[in-house]
């Protein structure tokens, strides 16, 4: 997606350590308007596939996932990475490794919000190991729904996660797909 | 806001311990369509008034600030609960009381997303005794920003945190305001 590439040329930053910094626009500050266009994309992508559910997790998917599924007419649902105390009744869990906080945790969505009927889009931000991907997808296959697809907005090819999924047979839809980076090169898009 | 209300009265379940479950609709499962509409509301009760910038907290805010967004043609900036490694430079931070989790914590917001020259509208999903927006409040204080009000999805009121802020100055716009509720008695608004 030409626009969102445009957009971290010239707002994303690279850092050392593989960070691209992404924050002025996607997941700090963020431009509701940009994810209008994202989800009008995902809704093109994935036309005709009977979409009724998108799932997503806390905190920097949710904003996205949200306009998005104004383009699908859909719920979202967000994947928690904790319990708190008006929260009752069974959950589906998973374990996802956080490579920026550096801990594994256990994610939850309530059995009511995620079944048998679902035919569910995950959507998130990045795709690098594909460590939250892989915990989303689980929460998804533990429900009985049906995945359709999973709708990422900036894929790390070069990290692998994306093309482990694909190999497994799941669909990976993402708008902007980094073939390399480094803080003197920049970036380089598939 | 009479569909928010009518929406509360059919999804919403009022639990022993002053707990308003509304998680099929407003904060685990999320209805962004019910989003638009309360988004409207906002940018009706807040018109000319040259909001730039809406600000909320991590993470049952962020889906409704985010589709609200569009309605006011601005960027949204969420308040993190903590840093991780990909985030970097100066922040402004408070601590919030959290009841749902009973722990105090900072929130933190980048120094580069709020600041002179920002007319800020705060959206959050409850206000009850206020803590979450009262440290949202005090973000927007120290960044030198301009606090134009706040944007409430559900207001208890008997809790008295709103008329607190209200008090002190502060526009607090609620789209449903709960006067009392209980499990016998079910939900009375204002």
């Amino acid at each position: 997606m030409i626009l969102l590439e445009e957009r971290i040329r010239r707002d994303g930053i690279v850092k050392a350590g593989d960070i691209l910094k992404v924050d002025s626009f996607l997941n700090h500050q963020m431009d509701s308007a940009l994810f209008a266009q994202m989800g009008k994309e995902w809704a093109r992508l994935y036309a005709n596939t009977g979409i009724n559910k998108i799932l997503t997790i806390e905190a920097s998917g949710i904003g996205m996932a949200t306009v998005a599924a104004l383009e699908f007419g859909c719920p979202v649902v967000f994947a928690k990475k904790s319990l708190s105390s008006n929260m009752s009744g069974d959950f589906w869990h998973s374990c996802v490794h956080s490579y920026t906080h550096n801990v594994d945790r256990n994610v939850l969505v309530s059995k009511e919000f995620l079944g048998k009927g679902d035919k569910v889009l995950i959507i998130d931000d990045f795709l690098a190991t594909g460590s939250a991907l892989h915990g989303l997808v689980e929460l998804v296959q533990q429900s009985g729904a049906e995945l359709i697809g999973c709708g990422i907005a900036i894929e790390k090819v070069y990290q692998n996660g994306g093309n482990i999924l694909r190999d497994q047979g799941i669909r990976v839809e993402s708008l902007a797909k980094i073939a390399s980076m480094s803080v003197e090169g920049g970036i380089q898009f598939c």
